[in-house]
């Protein structure tokens, strides 16, 4: 229940943070890139199938020092329903490496349909009386614009399969603040959908005091970072912006709780292109972005010590 | 530019609607499914085969009085990549009928991640030097709670590719007030949105005077319709609501500007179930589907001749 299995996953390993898996195709090596268009004459189906490899090479080399994966949608929707075979595939591989799966959809919809979207990527379908999986992560991050009836199809399906989801509350682009920051009353909207958060998640609560109700709370606003972890002490936070973008380990130390638990960090290209920033051998992709992968877990453990007084 | 192509098709059928094909396989008649489950022995192959023929039967039907349809994704994604394999089909087919198409994906991120659903969804994605469709609809639904860096990389492919998209401003769930509602200032938090769907349309407006950037405002708000249709005089809009949810034909009357343009109406379990609700042979779903379709438009047009005292 909550975000126990999440959490005792990051606890193991004392590292939180998670590895996006965007894998546009300029991302992968030429290498994976030509043995898949040498095998397929579809381009889209020969797309899919280099980003599977390039993802499947990722897993294996992370998966025993990083806890989670987190697959955004859209890189695989850009490759039609070729891309969404991948997608299904990789969370598939990544679940039997040992990994948490967390589906970068923000998907949003009401009644009826948010239950499609809830069955689509954490439950079940029922087809012609089976209850068929069809991506099942094990949780899906989703924009609550439209209120409660949004959210209640899949805080069913977290009570009842033992799923999560993050809700954007406080966005990591430069743009966030446009709705996000205005005042209603004396609260922002970001902090009105925190609030939200809370009560979505109250009847959800795991072991470790949060609920199954997270939120995506951006690196590149510390400040609100920390507002938040104080503000919402039951919701476990996704937080975006981390490298590429421009957050550092300290911008990320207020995410975490006193006992460090509270947060997950991600990283997508920083993990996925490392080899072309360290100016790798593309063959060497994988252990390139492992080595990023142990650098950032250091880098946020060092932050955390200092922060500490340690 | 901006809504031309999709108000051209709605004056030259006389018929401001469109029909939601949602197809829930519990929506499909018997003889479609047991057809599709003889064909194939992985469910969800057979259920997305069974929502493809479906769906062409409806559009069949539907093609010559009916304007447009709305794919909505999550009805697709239930069936995993196979179901998203029936949605490009779909999609295709209702291309080629001549319908226009909006996909009601409800899709948000930023940046790169935007630009990728982008391509995804109304553009086209780069794949070993050729530019290949992947779902190519004609306008998609999107979700503003990230603001300008959510919505950028849209106008620019509906600028250079004339398509469109609706941002969900007022939508139409009991819930959606929770936070729509809520007053920044003196103005509702939806007529915000609405005024930012301006600001980003400003640069691609078509020769009725409608932007290509849209607004999603739900037939259960008729006041809420009226105030944003005087508010926003070149946001052409999407009007979920009519029928199952509750509204009726005069409560989206307030969507039309005074030339009987500016919004389409949408149905979908009306449509898609009429052969249900009226108790015909599922043989004559699509029959159902067109009678109700004819009826729906008839309903609108004369709810708006009687607004006008004629």
């Amino acid at each position: 229940m909550g975000f126990d299995r999440l959490i005792e996953h990051i606890r193991e390993m004392q590292n939180p943070t998670v590895a996006g898996l965007d894998p546009k195709l300029d991302y992968v090596p030429k290498f994976i890139r030509d043995a898949a268009f040498a095998s397929s004459s579809d381009p889209l189906e020969a797309a899919a199938s280099a980003l599977l490899t390039f993802n499947k090479g990722l897993i294996d080399a992370l998966c025993d020092v990083v806890p989670a994966v987190k697959p955004q949608c859209a890189y695989y929707e850009m490759y039609g329903w070729q891309g969404m075979r991948a997608l299904v595939e990789t969370i598939a591989y990544a679940k039997a490496k040992g990994m948490y799966v967390i589906t970068d959809g923000k998907r949003n919809d009401i009644g009826a349909t948010m239950q499609a979207y809830a069955a689509a990527h954490l439950g079940t379908t029922a087809v012609n009386g089976e209850q068929v999986a069809a991506f099942d992560a094990d949780a899906l991050t989703v924009n609550g614009y439209l209120g409660t009836d949004g959210i209640k199809p899949l805080t069913d399906i977290c009570k009842t399969q033992d799923k999560g989801i993050f809700v954007l509350v406080k966005t990591s682009n430069p743009s966030s603040g446009e709705l996000q920051d205005q005042y209603i009353g004396d609260k922002t909207v970001y902090r009105v959908m925190g609030d939200m958060c809370e009560t979505w998640g109250a009847d959800t609560r795991g072991a470790y005091g949060y609920s199954a109700v997270g939120a995506v709370v951006g690196a590149t606003y510390p400040q609100q970072l920390s507002e938040l972890r104080k503000a919402l002490p039951h919701t476990f936070f996704l937080v975006p912006g981390y490298g590429a973008q421009g957050g550092g380990a300290r911008d990320v130390v207020p995410a975490f709780d006193q006992n460090g638990d509270g947060a997950i960090i991600n990283s997508s290209r920083g993990i996925m292109c490392a080899y072309q920033k360290r100016g790798c051998d593309e063959h060497d992709y994988a252990m390139a972005a492992r080595a990023e992968a142990v650098r950032m877990r250091d880098d946020i453990a060092a932050a955390l010590r200092e922060s500490k007084g340690e």
